[in-house]
């Protein structure tokens, strides 16, 4: 028999609607139970296979899947996600975001409410205070797929794609020393957090595989704003021996650091260069417009969700993969 | 007896851990049904009352609000999901988040999504293609709250808190007017959506109330991003009789149009001034800064959350409200 069978079939057979039909094998409460026993009767009599949809509907499974990041206003954060629906929403699944707000306890919550919610897996990029990981233990022990992007956790068998933000330290600072400068500072973010510690690193690397010294004064630890950014430029320019360049861990930062140099008569690139991280849309638009690293977030996202794909349904055994994305420095007129 | 019970209380009596009582009274099915009865027969006893968190979970509860946005990578969207989060999260609520992208389709596997997910209610921006209400009908049959923030449609009993786009589009051209402007466009986003309809019938009121007429060529519908508003200031600059006024009815329209203006040696506001409508935060760092049309998407989202607050619970009989919050244009360099 090639001719599958459908609903459509089982309903003419047993003179019901289509959405009677359906309603029954979904085990709908608005049917009754004697119609729900005929229709499941007929429908084995026949040999339906229902799609792995109705399937899933059937087996009471949401078809949701869960997205946690620290916010959602960041476009790198939102273009992950955009990947991930890319990639899950033609598979028939739906995706429900949640903002851990870098809270740990907030996270912890968050997870929970997205397994009261039944979803399928979690993918998640781990907060900034998230120390203790038992939350995220308790998905991988109900055999629910979680899955790391950008930010993750060391845990058995917890697939993760991120990027590789040593590399991606190391070239942007590597390419202020090319054009000359000789005193690069350093916005970090919060070196707590791995990716800003691994920016900080590729960026002394690279100092030193240049024979320059790193210098303390240079590197501020600031928070992802512009306020920050200003904050951050204001006390670095009143230094005896001011910086010629600023390599910033977060676009946020040049932004801010931009903002105020402009304001008090600095000439960006000529009299200092000025590089960000991100590839935020509103770097490319600003004045001057902003040399940044891009850190392919929409692949990010697809493979994520790609790793999910993998996982759902293979209740055991399936290989830990880790995908590491390699840096693309965009270079723009705030730097040459 | 002024001290309340606690799980504590009712894990020393009956020589359990805390977590075991807990489980039990969340009907929890590691837990065994003699072991459960016991709980709960203690727990009666002893006057236990849980709090309204725990309280909720017995009753099978999600604690989830659901809220669905065209996109949530608009920073109005974001900031008014960041003022429901600081509305609904200190009383135990959990925001999960869908973007619709702007299809009803979308809109309507989402609603559906949610409710499989068991929210307590949904807070909705309408998405711009949505003509048919029955996935939002639904909602309401149910007896599920829901309400709707800056796009709505008029569904009996439905609260709303939404922006006065109306007087939005009439003070934005009012004040480009006051300016001097004679020939001022308008970049309208798709005006079979009521918002931009609103901005744009306040442009039209505007013009004639100062004894202009509108001029057909004038008005443009493009998409909010700023490759449409570079196209549309192209189009608009190559009339025998170009603008000297720019309202756009989006910040990214009015980015496009400014960052093409400048790069074909353009001054503004001398040779054209131009004001957007969001107030994104980027338009404050742009050079020049952008004026803008603040639409208060904290508060909106705030008062969004304050009335599921209010409807929660009540299974019936709430009043539909709707709240309509007045413009504040910012004046920035871009037009003064």
């Amino acid at each position: 028999m090639t001719n599958k069978t459908t609903i459509y079939d089982i309903a003419n057979r047993l003179n019901l609607t289509a959405a009677t039909v359906s309603r029954a094998l979904n085990n709908n409460p608005r049917i009754s139970k004697a119609t729900k026993k005929l229709v499941l009767e007929t429908a084995r009599e026949m040999n339906y296979e229902p799609n792995k949809l109705a399937l899933a509907l059937k087996k009471g499974r949401s078809n949701n899947v869960g997205v946690v990041v620290p916010y959602i206003n960041h476009s790198f954060f939102s273009t992950i996600i955009r990947g991930i629906e890319e990639e899950l929403h033609p598979k028939g699944y739906h995706v429900i975001i949640s903002q851990s707000h870098e809270e740990e306890d907030r996270e912890g919550q968050t997870i929970k409410s997205l397994l009261n919610a039944q979803v399928e897996g979690i993918l998640i990029s781990v907060s900034r205070s998230t120390k203790n990981t038992e939350h995220l233990n308790e998905v991988v022990q109900k055999g629910i797929p979680l899955v790391f992007f950008d930010r993750k956790k060391d845990i058995n068998g917890v697939s993760s794609v991120i990027f590789d933000d040593y590399q991606g330290g190391y070239q942007a600072t590597k390419h202020l020393i090319e054009l000359g400068c000789s005193r690069i500072a350093h916005f970090s973010g919060d070196r707590s957090l791995e990716i800003y510690q691994d920016r900080y690193q590729g960026y002394v690397s690279a100092l030193k595989d240049h024979g320059k010294e790193p210098v303390q004064d240079l590197v501020l630890e600031i928070r992802s704003t512009a306020e920050d950014g200003i904050q951050a430029i204001k006390s670095q320019m009143a230094l005896k021996n001011p910086p010629d360049a600023i390599f910033s861990s977060t676009d946020y930062g040049a932004l801010g650091a931009i903002t105020w140099l402009k304001n008090n008569g600095f000439n960006i690139p000529s009299d200092i260069r000025v590089v960000g991280f991100s590839n935020e849309p509103f770097t490319e638009f600003m004045d001057p417009p902003i040399s940044s690293m891009d850190q392919s977030p929409l692949e990010m996202g697809r493979k994520a969700a790609q790793m999910f794909l993998e996982q759902v349904g293979k209740k055991s055994a399936w290989k830990e993969k880790r995908i590491v994305l390699p840096p693309n420095l965009i270079v723009r007129k705030s730097s040459s």
